[in-house]
């Protein structure tokens, strides 16, 4: 049995981030959507359940729960005008300067490589699908943070794929067979 | 004259950013006493005026201001019990595998290059001087983000001095000469 | 006067810098024509000199100077096949999951900040110009590091134009005044 | 059947990696006291069967295989004199202010999260065991990337053992019920 006292167990870490995704209004089915055109061009026969798989597994990684929590509660208490002067209007404004939102994205996204970053950068820039949607919806509530934790949710799933599908073309294996065998067992660092 | 709307000015984040340290019981003089004895073994004759004049330097930066401004937030805030739940526990906690803090204080480390990369990682491990005190300090208040961001200021201000002496010594100038030069003008990126 | 015995001056560090973009057909000028059109959006009035001028500045940091030396040295070393297996192989195919091109670039790009990082993730993804030919040219000679460093120049060269053009704005300067009074110091850390 | 052309296998790889290693006289065994010196303060019981396992696994990444092929393969040009000037003679005497050793090193150690990079940071200081020899070794051959690469290693494994014994306790299992399952699979990513 599990008997750190005062510490939280990583299902309510989980469980919470699931929570604040869905409560600032993002489904893994928007970020999968990102996934898939990021990564059909290199893998004929992709499918979107394949990405939503990778994007359950992302989530799984404390660095990058932790960052979510983190970016959606600065959003949220700024939605609120609880953050202290100027820090308020720094992050309410989404400063072109200010990029405390990206360096708590990108610490996630180093963790898969690479890879991972050139994707966040492509994303952060070119704002495709939900990002877009986040970026335009500024009127009406904050998501300086989201947006960012949506493209290191985005590029984290699409480099693990890169890298999935590269194992298990050198192991002979299909990603049929495979999926079978990772639901056996959680991904380990 | 600077018209940007709703921009704050570089003048009001810099003052911020050093109230907020005063505010949190850090002096510009505690983190000069970590750069000095980092420094001295490789700069004979380098005094804690030097090290001051570093850290004032490098907290012009607005990389490292918005990183001490988020993270000071978020440690006063759970000093309140403001932050939602999970994270108000993790964040009060200073959780082992909790990282936010460390990569929020790195973003402005990366800025001063490898060498303030690898002091960043020694300081934060060895809790050398006022970082050990806000480390020991946990009962009262929270400190979970500040003794990273210390650690940070200290390593940005070292590499700083490191790059400079050697530039220095390549133009032939003494610290003093160099000083008065300085002094005509800011750091430029 | 400067004394450190066996240690490379600067200013020979600068020119084999220099030389070694030139001689693998890369002129400021390719580079400019990016950062020309990343920034031209964000800055009214932005001419090719400015960008000529904010390159040649980022190719005085000793952290972008040594990842160009390295990175050109493994492409010539390639491109001769003096590499060992299977890194020759790795190197000369550019493979998809090798990443330490992008690591090195990535090392000098951190010291111009957040911004910097995605503009070199997009520039990485979109291969703009010059990055493109380099991509193309593949047949005819081995650019497996130097696109992702001219990338890494690029946007090193669009950070520090956006940085310094804020910095003016506050100051009430215009960018002319500001060049007169830029050249007659060099940058600092 | 894998049947990318021109691809080079990861078990070519991996192999490469670990006769790399041993031909610049460093084991695992050597790594591992690192790791257990590192980690042995938080984890009672452990024992070094644990920390080679780890070093193993984290051997398996391609970021890491990688960086190390990168960083013996210019040791090793600089110690037969095969680089060309300026950069031989900065290898060769491992200037103080050359970073792209730490950089390609930091790149894999990204991968396992923050942890890892303050740990990284601490050895690279402190030069801790195989780490010092390779250091004052200096004057007989060139190891200017290989200590850097030593300390990543070490700190990935040290970041893996923290990351699952969480995991491990969270679970309810003990390391040997675990040990039993993980050999049954590799880690993914």
């Amino acid at each position: 049995m599990f008997t750190g006292k005062n510490i939280v167990h990583s299902d309510v870490v989980t469980k919470a981030t699931h929570d604040a995704l869905a409560r600032r209004g993002v489904t893994l089915e928007d970020i999968a959507n990102i996934v898939y055109e990021m990564q059909v061009p290199y893998n004929e026969g992709l499918d979107l359940a394949e990405c939503v798989d990778s994007i359950e597994k992302v989530l799984m990684k404390r660095e990058l729960q932790h960052a979510i929590l983190v970016g959606i509660e600065l959003d949220e208490l700024a939605e609120q005008g609880k953050l202290s002067a100027p820090l308020q209007q720094i992050v309410e404004s989404d400063e072109g300067l200010f990029g405390v939102d990206e360096t708590i994205a990108l610490g996630a996204v180093f963790t898969y490589g690479s890879i991972a970053v050139t994707t966040f950068g492509h994303l952060d820039k070119n704002k495709i699908g939900i990002i877009n949607d986040l970026d335009t919806k500024k009127g009406i509530g904050v998501h300086t943070f989201l947006d960012d934790l949506v493209a290191s949710i985005a590029s984290c799933a699409a480099s693990r794929l890169a890298h999935r599908k590269r194992d298990l073309e050198e192991a002979g294996l299909t990603y049929k067979e495979a999926h079978k065998l990772k639901n056996k067992q959680p991904d380990q660092q």
